[in-house]
């Protein structure tokens, strides 16, 4: 039985990124409760980090070259299932040297 | 898209269980990271923290009066979708004073 909306992040097993899954997940479950179905953490290979939301893929680690940053990454949740909802300093866009959480 | 053999970990977001949710699944994919499709974090109300396989309940708080220890969700996991895998010492049974993770 999946809940919707559902949040899919693919890591690689082989670049130990689980954590990296985990934590982003959490992120993701305490900002958005009450709005998000599910999180699944899938087992991949390849060097994969895909972060998908009911199918539609948000953030892929190989096309982007890199891990998305989480406020963009509840930037691009909350447009899809939440657009009222106001997401504090994360809100503002990133700018080229804020490499750290928001 | 789910992937099988799913594991699916629904948590009482109001008792603050996240972090024991993603806690679980990490020891379990960790365990089987070849074995399991995924591992589906489910925020619910209420008390609730019920692990389900493929659909199956393996554990719920509710029902059994506290949360599963570690090693016997593996060796139910196991038991199910890789009867062959040896677990080392999370094997053995549970003794009465056995509280610790194995």
């Amino acid at each position: 039985m999946t809940r919707e909306p559902r949040l899919e992040i693919e890591y690689c097993t082989q670049c130990r990124w689980l954590m990296r899954a985990a934590w982003t997940a959490q992120e993701l479950l305490t900002t958005f409760p009450q709005e998000l179905g599910e999180v699944a953490l899938v087992p991949g290979t390849g060097g994969v980090f895909d972060v998908s939301l009911d199918g539609e893929l948000l953030w892929s680690r190989k096309a982007e070259g890199g891990f998305a940053e989480i406020p963009l990454l509840k930037q691009m949740v909350r447009d899809r299932i939440a657009p009222d909802r106001k997401l504090g300093h994360s809100d503002r866009k990133p700018t080229g040297d804020a490499g750290h959480g928001m």
